[in-house]
């Protein structure tokens, strides 16, 4: 199932081949879990390690479009807390909230991006360090490797690599889904307690769709740099809004939407499990996949999603370009809730509580039902009298 | 002092701008040293903990140079290599030569680099972790991310990212290289015990100037993908070759000279500090700097190289292009050996030997002076009857 205006961008958002190209890779020592963990690093048998990997993708294309419309090197330094947290939620969903240590991949065109640009991206990361600090979750730089790629780099890529160990029994192992399960979904965009302004919810997938989507050809005329030419003319920059344009619905411009720094659940999901551990059984991340991510764990399981948020203004906007359905719109984009708890009835409401306490939106998304055949996996969206499904 | 021919290709060989970016960041536990070394992940006071990052750099766009002219996708296996050495070599250098674990981020343009590359990407992975077992060596593959950002990345990127704890006392500082030592080179060149073939010692280091200053107008007319479009025409693929012409003086072709993996030394340097860990002061990686590298270290010295290798084939091939002055080669480029040992007068002779029990070369390159002043370092490599300063 190819989401094919998607691939015409140069992104395969199922990512069945990378899947295919690392299935003989060990799956570590919770198979099935959010996050690949392995024997500890240490050799404690109580402990499990996590290295994990990701970064803020095409994010820095827009990025780099502002400071150049604006001459404003600031708009690199939310890439950190991009690249950061895509990893961070990516192993709290695992259960892994703690003692974290990060490294950082930064890949450059000299030419384009000078050395003030890369110590804003630096000054972001020790700032989104410092916040996450102050609620209680310990971060600690360890180092990192910029590389002048510019053969390879069109502009700027800002990828991180976090390191933790963790006790096995504070695992969640998703693989433990099951029917009868509850969905419970935090709200992706609003303003949570720790953030300082309104957060578009677009976090850091999608964003290849999401540029080309809103921005208008102003970009494609000016900006050659900031896209790929395997792009045909028609898919590049086809929008109506230029950077410094309202987002309709809100108080802020359309770049500031794409620009929004990816929210972090952490202080919520260290919450969460504190109270209720026992009650869940996994916790997923709607990051690549969007809300068919939870496709990829369980087994034999129908994911009902019959609840979902009222499209967010971002995506609204993305998806009345026109050149989107929506049914892929749900498989690129969160759409509105990017962390969902599987957990028993009696969880959910004080789930929500907790997500509430922070100003972060939650709802009853759906639940957890056996699959039509017992043993592929299956989802279904139902949303505005439409149902979408995706096997 | 800014190496002028490199940087008019969007690099930027010393990186003194990045280096100022990341100037307030900690150093770690053992300020000098080769990598950053921080407070052990699991709290043991004994140990500490390394997360170390580095890649193929644009080798991979040689790689897909060679795919796209020959249709095998087996040259993309190398690339797994080069990423990872280029870390456990650097962590070698600071005595961090066990336990190895791996993470590694791969981007790509998905209309140009398909599955069945980064299928053999981590083929290559697994590959070269095979044969390092067998030299007793275990590198722990723990996962990784391939992205999607065709508009950030032309081609293909290959990082990799390393964590090791080790012992306090096995460490290695550099900052302790100290007048009157003596420098041994081993050979990035030739082919080691445990190579399958003639490695051309390039390693991945100063891959952007190699391809331009080697291969010609061809794979500017044809593979625009493969370099930066801020690169003005003069400076694109200026050389004399095709990847298939033979490299002078070798019986190798020129593609396979560019793709020679990148050797590790990880063999020979555990060995030596096995052997010689007292008598060692530093040891340093030849690495983005070339054999000004060493600069970064120590204090108040003048590093004096006067017995240089002679230019290998393929070092030999760029310089004869004629478009990059001796002395930058020097900083560009390893130019024929890619580790030094500091070592006092008593370690040196076997050190040469367990390198020559591997089949590399080794010699004695030069010594360690205080510097001019007493304060700054500076660099001083004699070849050929002439000689060039770095300070």
């Amino acid at each position: 199932m190819a989401a094919e205006s998607y691939l015409s961008r140069g992104v395969s958002p199922t990512k069945d081949d990378v899947k295919a190209a690392v299935k003989n890779q060990s799956k570590g020592v919770f198979p099935g879990a959010f996050c690949k963990l392995i024997e500890d690093v240490a050799g404690d048998e109580e402990y499990c390690t996590a290295i994990h990997a990701d970064g803020a993708g095409t994010k820095s294309s827009v990025a780099y479009l502002m400071y150049k419309e604006t001459g404003n090197y600031d708009w690199f330094k939310g890439l950190a807390q991009d690249s950061l947290v895509m990893n961070t939620d990516d192993l709290a969903c695992a259960g892994v909230t703690k003692n974290l240590m990060l490294s950082n991949t930064i890949g450059r065109n000299a030419h384009l991006v000078d050395g003030k640009a890369i110590a804003k991206v630096i000054e972001g990361y020790d700032e989104v360090i410092n916040k996450l600090k102050d609620l209680g979750i310990d971060i600690k730089m360890c180092g990192g490797e910029t590389a002048d790629v510019g053969d390879l780099v069109r502009t700027l890529i800002v990828d991180s690599t976090l390191v933790a160990r963790a006790k096995r029994s504070d695992i969640v192992n998703a693989a433990n889904i099951k029917p009868g399960n509850v969905i419970v979904g935090l709200a992706s965009f609003g303003q949570a307690t720790y953030e300082d302004s309104y957060n578009s919810g677009i976090s850091s997938n999608g964003l290849t769709a999401a540029r080309h989507l809103l921005l208008s050809k102003y970009y494609y005329e000016n900006y050659k740099e900031s896209f790929s030419d395997t792009i045909s003319e028609d898919k590049a920059y086809c929008g109506k809004f230029r950077l410094t344009d309202n987002l309709p619905g809100t108080d802020i411009t359309v770049g500031q939407g794409i620009l929004s720094p990816t929210r972090t659940f952490l202080p919520v999901i260290s919450r969460v499990l504190a109270a209720h551990k026992d009650e869940i059984y996994g916790i997923i991340h709607c990051t690549g996949g969007g809300q068919a991510k939870c496709r990829d764990f369980g087994h034999g399981l129908k994911y009902v999603k019959d609840n979902m948020f009222e499209l967010p203004p971002i995506f609204k906007a993305i998806y009345e370009s026109g050149d989107i359905p929506m049914k892929e719109m749900f498989q690129v984009f969160n759409c509105g809730h990017r962390i969902e708890f599987y957990c028993d009835e009696s969880a959910k409401e004080d789930i929500m509580s907790i997500a509430s306490s922070f100003n972060i939106g939650s709802r009853i998304i759906g639940h957890v039902e056996k699959s039509s055949d017992g043993n592929n996996n299956e989802v279904i969206v139902k949303y505005s009298g439409e149902e979408y499904l995706y096997n």
